[in-house]
């Protein structure tokens, strides 16, 4: 399950590339700058699939085993991270004409929060049928789950506001994407680490 | 043998995405819509390669040894795995057209069925060569087994159809796929595992 | 090295799907069947690299530890097999506009000569430098060795020829992947297998 | 992590072939010729990965355990690894246009160093928070950080070049690369191994 599962999160994420080009008119530099809802779109979605992937390989990782079901969910998941690089595109495409925004960033939010809700629900049917090796206050997983409500709330606000506001919806997006990846309550730590009681904790 | 068939079928299964694209013209909502067909396609593409892949995972886990020959029977399976995209996205655009339905949704019809009889194939013969670690009353292969006929039936019944009426045909085939990926059985078996003796089995 | 080295074989495999395009003009299945061109470079293709792919299988198997050097040639033979979709395009648009089809059945059978002597450099290399766990009777190496030099040969008959006839030498590069593809000995011996002594060693 | 980063690592590799496409006009022949600086970006950028990769698989072969800081770092790099062929086809197809080489050629320079910054990163943080299994002289993380500071030397030399002579600068990117990976050191201990007291080494 692990090797199929790495293989389309880590396909997905390099096919977003395709959505970058060039947007003309203009000079090159203008071009390359014009395209940034593009630049926008593949950081959202990268940081998106990065942190899916980061919380299904801690759950992955803590399987015992994995029944007929728990494949079928996965399967799902997958189906919903290979398909983010065509809404991806689709609202890269469209912050610029403005006609399609709308429809396209709404799209966008959704698939978005069907990941994080499939991620969640793959979690939450493994823990229900006591798949897991051994149940412990794994702080990765509480910290998923911690983190899962804020979220969901999250896109649900910003996915009407796409209707009538879609740039400042995929602006909420960007904040959840980094919300997700960028560790701040780790990066405290660190920061504290490296402050004077940093030799004592090193040589530990 | 294993990671490479399974980048091939994780590959396979994430390029189903570049198959995607708004079909002109109209507004944006309804070039979204009107590319259906090809929503259609990469969901019968993407599951018919889950179930594959599933049904090829529970295969290699079991098996003790790989024979020269085996590897070129997986070898054929993975070609056809990896060609899928092209008759996806022929049958997909053809739906709208319905110049070449007839043609490509036969050639996507006996794509899907070849994939399957190959997986088969496979399993057969390693059970002949006596490739497996042990030979035991395995779920998931016998389910494989048993789900064997019908499958076969129902494509070589939906292939002719295809070429009279398309798109019942490729309707047939998602049904197919539905069939072969959503666990029936073990969805019954876990809504009764909610009702009344849900307590003294989750710590058993 | 294993994981790097079977994610390429298996994207640059399944990329060559890529290649696949109808061909107009004409009715739908004309479009189909004027591509075969391009079936018999995917195919070639294909079988080249799973042929590459079982023996840097085989040879990777056997490796005890991998020094800085071979994971440079590896390197080189991965730079190769990713850069095969290219000349296989090439090939196949050219079958069909004859003007370009020499030089570029050429570069194509140079990039297939090339991936068969880096494969081959690599192994040798890694029983020169001891890099194996044992040094045994691999028959799987063994046939990989007595293979090469009719292969070699073969291609360097056939890249000539393609400055005069292109058509004759795909032709050829499609002969050579089939006869490294296809085990005839083994599947002499499975023929053989099924003959009246099958019995007795089912149940051995 | 290991799963997902040689995903990465090897799609974006292997992608690395679609920046490759005929230049006309001319013959054939001279089509493919004039694509030489999209051959030249497949090898810098080739081996750029290539390199990366190797220093990290020697990084994350000898990580005791991963915590959460590092599984984003990682991500961080593995975004720019898969962000590496947008800027490798611009530039490819720049130097041929002119116009926008100089802008072009310092996006690519600039990604060819985050990527050698943030493998370094990777590798210090961990180093900092004890992360590896045992602080042992290996020799391949020692010659990862001897190689860091030419190397980023070099690239911070030919990065303002690009911005006057950009085929100057493509030309050093090249260089730096192929010192990256070709092991120039190594390759003089194999010759040295073929000398005279290459037998009483072989049966050591």
């Amino acid at each position: 399950m692990e090797a199929f599962s790495d293989g389309v999160f880590s396909v997905a994420a390099t096919l977003l590339v395709f959505d970058l080009a060039l947007r003309p008119p203009g000079s090159p530099a203008e071009q390359l700058w014009h395209a940034w809802p593009a630049y926008l779109g593949y950081l959202i979605s990268f940081l998106t699939i990065g942190a899916a992937w980061i919380a299904h390989s801690a759950m992955t990782d803590r399987l015992a085993r994995a029944d007929s079901l728990l494949l079928r969910i996965n399967l799902l998941l997958l189906l919903c991270v290979a398909f983010l690089p065509f809404p991806t595109k689709l609202m890269a495409d469209a912050l610029h004409d403005t006609s399609g925004e709308r429809v396209f960033a709404t799209l966008y939010g959704l698939t978005l929060l069907t990941i994080r809700l499939l991620g969640f629900a793959l979690d939450a049917y493994a823990r229900r049928e006591n798949l897991y090796a051994h149940v412990r206050a794994d702080e990765e997983l509480q910290k998923a789950r911690r983190d899962l409500l804020p979220v969901v709330a999250a896109y649900l606000i910003a996915i009407p506001i796409g209707l009538a506001l879609p740039a400042l919806a995929v602006a909420m997006y960007f904040a959840i994407a980094v919300v997700l990846v960028v560790p701040f309550r780790d990066l405290w730590l660190v920061f504290r680490h490296s402050g004077p009681t940093d030799h004592s904790d090193d040589h530990g």
